[in-house]
């Protein structure tokens, strides 16, 4: 009796009031979302008082420029349901519009940030969402520091996220590494988060798909120090539109690129060759790694472009020697060599066409040497998420 | 003309669909918390359709068994909103009741999840808070990373969460160590997050309040690998009622501590002698840092239990050698020797009289050394964060 006492008292310690209050309240328990054995997935909602209650999700039909939503219907507890069709194995995000107000699932605490809105996540499993899962496999480290960015005279010290594969701390070996860059409104806690990078990493080195690898993920606005709430700016609202902007014109990312790459080679086991060292990223990334790569000459031996943001024109516009004689550094950096130039684009991609053009110019003209991989979708996570579980399998053989 | 199209496509790129499509929706940007001149907190929500809108957080009186809640008032335009009387600088917590829905602040980023509730916070900057921000001081680097814990049969390895200050990367220096615990409901999360633990020591080693040190963050239920949505289990929803239990009557937590011990110390720089050594905890982690300190004998010259689950009577029920003999041990434990034996406790805190009854006794029948700190409040993260902020400084001195 004492026993079962101390267990029940033992186990309501160290809980705050207000989550005392959350379990309690209400009293009844909802489950959602819940994935049925069908891959068919339920939202549920208890909200008694609306008058009218949408999900809205990757899941959801398009709607003009947006995601679609879904109305649920109410039973008569009170509680609104909506059962999607069998979904195919992803990751995938959702929320609810109550009334016209946008709602996270107050029973689901799987919420990742995209700019300035967080969204609820869930995972169905059986196909690609097992990529995403954290599944019974050795697990590798995840690391937020700070390097020293010299060059970056806005923020000569920057925060970074870095992933060091299974077995490291205790190895003697030194490690390629894969320097992975986010889009425009990113930061660098995008590709751990909303990328899946970790899980995505283990599961590949586990099933023997990948090398063991370092992936370095930077922030590329050179204008912040680190990703919003994680620099002295405070918590503020994360946006688009940052003080000063992003610094694309002046480069000033890719300038400072040689101090993260200098910060990594010096404090990490890594291998200091260009076969040794790969370079992808999405969107705005994608633009980074296509001039970082040619900028940094005979230094990477693998890029990666995922739904990159290339602007066949940029170069004619901006001063800085990053961007100068686009297609005179591109000529050098095929002559150079490398191993394996990746491009990936969904077929809705509103760069859909400036990737073909791009590509279609550097095949007649320079006869330039990459892989293309097309697929269905636009500009999402999910296919950043994919691009990067098809690339990685890539690097460094 | 060229340039300016050029930056605004590239501003626009790399976000999800979903997150412009929050960025465009409604139109009217909502700023909300808003902390005012006088620290005064205005809270905002746009919702035509809601019949009663009302905010619950930290600063509101309590009601009953939780958090109260303050009704805000509509303006003709459907925004919904409440100003907080001057609100002391601290770190609070807050979310919204929409017709009796809970609803995250959707014009605010930043939440913390605590057990199974996600809650949105903020800093109000001038004491207290200024410690529990990030500030443009040398940042620490913060860890995920997992180790073999032979001992725990369930759970052979696991997470943990490990801060090292700022230079430890460039330094040959060996480092004390602070073993921090979490409580009931808690994982190897809590600290990194709700505690804002990384904030502390950097802020606190940049003034030279604080000896650079390393903070080791285990998870503490036995039965788990790692915090939800970080192990096997998948997406799971957080519950104080665990699976399987905390295994506490087992001692499981506590007979495999000498595993973490064991990596960290072979894994990091630091130094291996009691007097480098700290161990502290909140409720669970007071109970797991008072029978800790006293089973692995002269391994600990500095202890912390702050609103500790202190059971007088716990160990005459279970057969774990770690909760017998507890005055016996305990009386071993004061021969032996220590610097420091700090308790801490909130004077409404429902552990008060259990946490006066031990003191009473300890110094009355053993003469036992330790430095009480009573604090207003009850079994709050406000009166964790403040214990730490006041505990470390006292260390390895």
């Amino acid at each position: 009796m004492k026993k079962a006492l101390f267990l029940v008292a033992v186990m309501f310690l160290g809980i705050t009031v207000q989550a005392q209050q959350a379990l309690f309240m209400g009293g009844r328990q909802i489950t959602s979302p819940e994935v049925n054995k069908d891959n068919s997935v339920t939202f549920r909602l208890l909200a008694k008082e609306a008058k009218e209650v949408k999900v809205t999700g990757d899941f959801a039909p398009a709607q003009g420029f947006g995601q679609g939503s879904i109305a649920m219907t109410k039973d008569t507890s009170g509680v609104w349901s909506y059962t999607t069709a069998p979904l195919k194995s992803d990751l995938y995000g959702y929320a609810f519009m109550v009334d016209g107000v946008r709602v996270l699932d107050p029973s689901n605490v799987y919420q990742i940030r995209d700019v300035a809105t967080v969204t609820n996540v869930f995972i169905v499993k059986g196909g690609l969402g097992d990529a995403y899962s954290v599944n019974g496999v050795p697990h590798g480290t995840v690391t937020r520091t700070w390097y020293p960015s010299p060059t970056n005279k806005l923020n000569p010290v920057r925060r970074v996220t870095i992933y060091t594969p299974p077995g490291y701390e205790k190895s003697k070996d030194s490690y390629p590494v894969l320097y992975l860059l986010h889009g425009a409104g990113g930061d660098e806690e995008a590709w751990i988060n909303l990328g899946r990078s970790s899980q995505i990493l283990d599961n590949l080195i586990a099933q023997g798909k990948a090398k063991p690898m370092i992936v370095v993920m930077t922030n590329g606005n050179a204008v912040q120090e680190a990703a919003p709430g994680e620099s002295k700016d405070g918590l503020v609202k994360p946006s688009m539109m940052m003080p000063g902007g992003p610094k694309v014109e002046e480069a000033a990312f890719e300038l400072s690129f040689k101090d993260v790459i200098s910060f990594v080679e010096s404090t990490y086991r890594v291998k200091k060759e260009k076969s040794s060292r790969a370079i992808a990223g999405l969107s705005m990334g994608g633009f980074h790694t296509l001039h970082i790569s040619k900028y940094y000459q005979n230094t990477f031996d693998y890029m990666g472009l995922f739904s990159a943001a290339i602007s066949m024109g940029n170069n004619q516009n901006s001063t800085s020697p990053v961007y100068a004689d686009f297609w005179g550094t591109i000529q050098k950096q095929i002559k150079n060599g490398y191993k394996l130039y990746w491009i990936g684009c969904g077929k809705t991609d509103f760069l859909y066409k400036s990737n073909q053009e791009f590509m279609e110019k550097a095949k007649k003209d320079y006869n330039m040497n990459f892989i293309y991989r097309e697929s269905e979708g636009g500009h999402t996570w999910t296919n950043w998420r994919m691009y990067l579980t098809e690339f990685v399998p890539l690097l460094f053989k």
